[in-house]
């Protein structure tokens, strides 16, 4: 069996944990990040075999790359890294994926990119934080577009299997509106539900509140990407939300809807690893 | 040292908590529920020495008695739990206290009332989910009324120094507002978000979603109780978070609200032992 190679821009949590995975599983890693603290850390906890500060080296004769750098971010690195590393195929990890496979499709060798969101993460951020299990058994979404092709799928898929996790294949469209309900409102609110505490109110802090509160430790400037390239859907999900709080506050059998809540909330559990 | 002894009314998860901290402190607990298995099941795992079906029986020559059941109930329980047992301190533990503490002010021997709320929880229930060590560290707010006698006070006292809560003295109102923002609407969203996932969503659930439906795995019935008995501050707390969520989808700089929310996420972990 030939080495695999991979080079991943953005050595951020994901960038770096999936490089931990993939070396693990024996492919060769090269990263690239503009931050020289970043890449250090990731060299020196064993993330990547090598990390560059330039990206056009990081990204010469690469046959897969892997970008794992803030959404608004990937959607301008697209068209960079098929031009940059013009043999490889382009994989990206960002949140959302409408904007991003977009720019995808309307580059320069579209055929060999592809959309892809591995559902895990971590409050906590930075390549100390990667973890090479991170992705084990977690749902790792695949949207590709038009034109992207099958060797693309494949090369993608070899990526999702190297790591442990589950494939999911999606159209673009679909996920945004799915992970606008079941992660981008859940992080909304929870920094929602922090921004209303009061001076004092931590006396009264139970672990209801901490675990109701713990995502709205993650960094602003992410989420902030995320967010705002998910914002129709993320609005009409929050108008959901303000609709069902109006009628659980006001409804005269509260009982039945919690009991309807809780059953979901169930289900979610026995389903899901997490 | 005299022994102290204490009669539980009620042997759910707070109730057989209480008694399983009380016992290993060294008390004689005495314990009451109108279900068989519930008190078959606390005498059982040891959370109290013995178990009456017959309340009058319990009660009768009580020095101490906690009122552990739900909140609709121990309103009704607080007049009749002083008048069966004539000289005993009564303290009770429900979520919400004006309507508990204004039953006790207007009851016979109500100077030997006082409010009560250990601030600790799990989201499952009944005395086979118990645990002694429930309380340490934890808050556990008193709320004494206009009629409260310092000897009760001094009573409720010993109640949390033994099983090594945080005595916290605040007036039933004040508590009531607070835990609206703390807990129950905490509580409500996390019943709300459970309740907008679709068939399928589960798929794409991460551990962020996980953590934001945990409280939602609650008994409906015991938190509709608490629920509706602080409806109008629990109304107000909505209606904040609505508008703060309005604030958040609209807002031109979303960065900056997550980083205050941030903030205060990181207060109350730091401030709390949760």
């Amino acid at each position: 069996m030939t080495e695999r190679r991979v080079t991943i821009v953005g050595l951020g949590l994901i960038g770096a944990s999936l490089g931990a995975a993939l070396r693990h599983a024996g492919w060769k890693v090269r990263g690239y990040d503009p931050s020289e603290s970043v890449r250090d850390a990731a060299v020196e906890y064993g993330h990547v075999d090598t990390a560059a500060g330039d990206r056009a080296q990081a990204l010469a004769d690469a046959e897969m790359v892997v970008l794992a750098a803030p959404v608004s971010q990937i959607i301008e690195l697209a068209p960079v890294g098929l031009r940059e590393a013009p043999h490889a195929v382009v994989l990206d990890v960002g949140s959302v994926k409408t904007p991003i496979v977009e720019a995808m499709e309307g580059s320069d060798g579209a055929e060999r990119s592809i959309g892809g969101h591995p559902i895990a993460g971590k409050e906590v951020s930075g390549p100390a934080a990667a973890d090479r299990e991170l992705f084990f058994g977690r749902p790792f979404v695949l949207t590709p577009h038009s034109k992207t092709s099958e060797k693309t799928l494949r090369g993608a898929s070899e990526i999702i299997e190297a790591v442990g996790a589950r494939r999911i294949i999606a159209g673009a469209a679909e996920h945004d509106r799915i992970v606008a309900r079941t992660s981008h409102l859940p992080q909304l609110v929870s920094y929602a539900l922090a921004s209303l505490l009061m001076e004092g109110d931590e006396t009264y802090a139970g672990t209801g509140l901490a675990s109701m509160t713990r995502l709205a430790l993650s960094q602003p400037a992410l989420w902030k990407d995320i967010l705002e390239a998910n914002r129709a859907n993320l609005r009409e999900e929050v108008t959901r939300l303000q609709k069902t709080l109006d009628l659980f506050i006001s409804s005269m059998d509260l009982e039945a809807e919690m009991t309807r809540a809780r059953d979901a909330a169930q289900r979610l559990r026995l389903s899901s690893p997490a």
